[in-house]
């Protein structure tokens, strides 16, 4: 197997369905992170088994260069497992993943570094480690201890890979736009800057220079007030959608130097209450979820 | 291969991978249909080669039957394919894509019916056939003839296979949420009841019984405002986000029945008209585009 993007990906999908987890689609909200994917944030918090695997494309606007920087996007791909209850032999299991991926483990210097973790805006902790591949971090391992500030039982094992890193580290190259993303119907190899390169350059621009700040507030808090009014129907999965929306529209104002460091503050705590209140209701609904599953059936 | 609905689509991935299409992920914005996914919507227009196939999550509001309706879902899924120039024999390859999904063509009625396609909201149109298997269809073929009222040079092949429908029919399932999705690390079952009965049932409700439709046409407005400023400032691929996020909220104000008939056309014409204009900007900045991509190579 050629170790292109494309292949790399299906090839981590492949892996972890056969460990048991089903495979899952990127959810269509915009979100900083894998985490965010309802599959992850809601579904730790089931008491039932459940085992997952997908890719999470994420968007931080921050984090864009116009394509100018080899090293750091606005978008780029992480790729999430969430597993409940946790496998004993987790750190085995992923072990043998990058094994899959071609990369020979006696010739690497692997080490699992202790890094707890914490999501202001999804009130949620764990306890991890940062898997260093030759002192580069290339993923992050969360023992969920909290989601939305409700107790996950059983702990959940929430598995990162940072996607591009991982790439650029088997295809020895340089820059991220270099990265092999797959070859088109004349055999011709299409890169990753042919992908992205020009969505790098108009998002950068147009979150660091044109978005309307005054709409930004406006739409943020239109979709918080809506999330309110679906808790207060008890539909906890199209509130949790906007509650997704309303944090991406926070990540633009961010990027675009909208907001003072107190209002900071107060914008990752209104994403965080309404996170909490997503977590709470949909906790509580386990009972009735089951009821539904039991009567189609 | 047990045919899960995991196992098939990585195996379509895999299959049209293959034939040189890279594979990408699902869009992460809400929209109707593979098509608005700006990797078929815009790069269809695109002078050179690009071959593309992925899965693509598609949400219709209208559609949705509280989970209660076996053969209707407000959520699914299509795979889409987007090819460009159009291989001669791509009737060919699509029928050995069934084979690889395990249908025994010899054993079954396979027939190309004609069927032109149009979308009246993206400004575009095509010459295609439905492909209808033992009397179901299950794939729609389309030649781009125009995109975003642009004319596509060279025409583009889309592929658009209902994943959904060719599942039950190789795993002879009578309701899609009895489709067998793949195995937990218990080796128990998933189904797709199991993933997406409760946000059925959740979204049905909010689409047509408590989405807040005042605030939905402020959304709309704020969107196709912000869209129009995008263009101003030369940036189609923004642009094009925004408009299909007015397409998104325009879709749950159709299910909601907060649209007159009259209304209803001129929502349309408004998403069109933008949608015409991301295509008419992205088509002529092809040359930038280049420049850009050769500046960094």
């Amino acid at each position: 197997m050629r170790p292109t993007f494309s292949n790399i990906l299906l090839k981590l999908q492949e892996f972890w369905k056969e460990q048991g987890c089903i495979i899952v689609q990127p959810y269509d909200i915009p979100a900083g992170a894998g985490t965010f994917h309802p599959a992850t944030l809601l579904r730790s918090l089931d008491t039932k088994p459940w085992s997952v695997a997908y890719v999470a494309p994420s968007r931080r606007p921050t984090d864009g260069r116009y394509g100018e920087n080899p090293n750091r996007l606005g978008s780029y791909y992480q790729f999430q497992v969430l597993i409940k209850p946790s496998p004993d032999n987790i750190q085995e299991i992923y072990l043998k993943s990058l094994e899959v991926l071609g990369l020979d483990l006696k010739k690497h210097d692997i080490r699992f570094v202790e890094d707890n973790w914490e999501s202001p805006t999804l009130g949620a902790w764990g306890l991890g480690w940062e898997v260093w591949l030759d002192g580069m971090e290339i993923t992050q391992f969360t023992y969920f201890q909290q989601v939305g500030g409700v107790a996950c039982d059983p702990v959940a094992i929430e598995i990162t890979y940072g996607v591009e890193r991982l790439v650029t580290y088997i295809q020895q190259v340089e820059s991220l736009l270099e990265i092999e993303w797959g070859e088109n119907t004349l055999q011709e190899k299409v890169n990753y800057a042919d992908v992205h390169l020009e969505s790098e350059y108009q998002f950068s621009k147009y979150h660091f220079e044109i978005a309307d700040t005054k709409m930004l507030w406006e739409l943020f808090s239109s979709v918080q007030n809506e999330a309110r009014r679906c808790l207060d129907a008890e539909l906890p999965l199209p509130a949790y959608d906007l509650v997704m929306m309303s944090s991406h529209f926070f990540n633009i104002l961010d990027a675009r130097k909208a907001i003072s460091v107190s209002q900071r503050q107060e914008f990752i705590l209104k994403i965080r209450e309404l996170s909490k209140k997503c977590a709470l209701l949909y906790k509580e609904q386990e009972g009735m979820r089951e009821e539904r599953l039991q009567n189609i059936s």
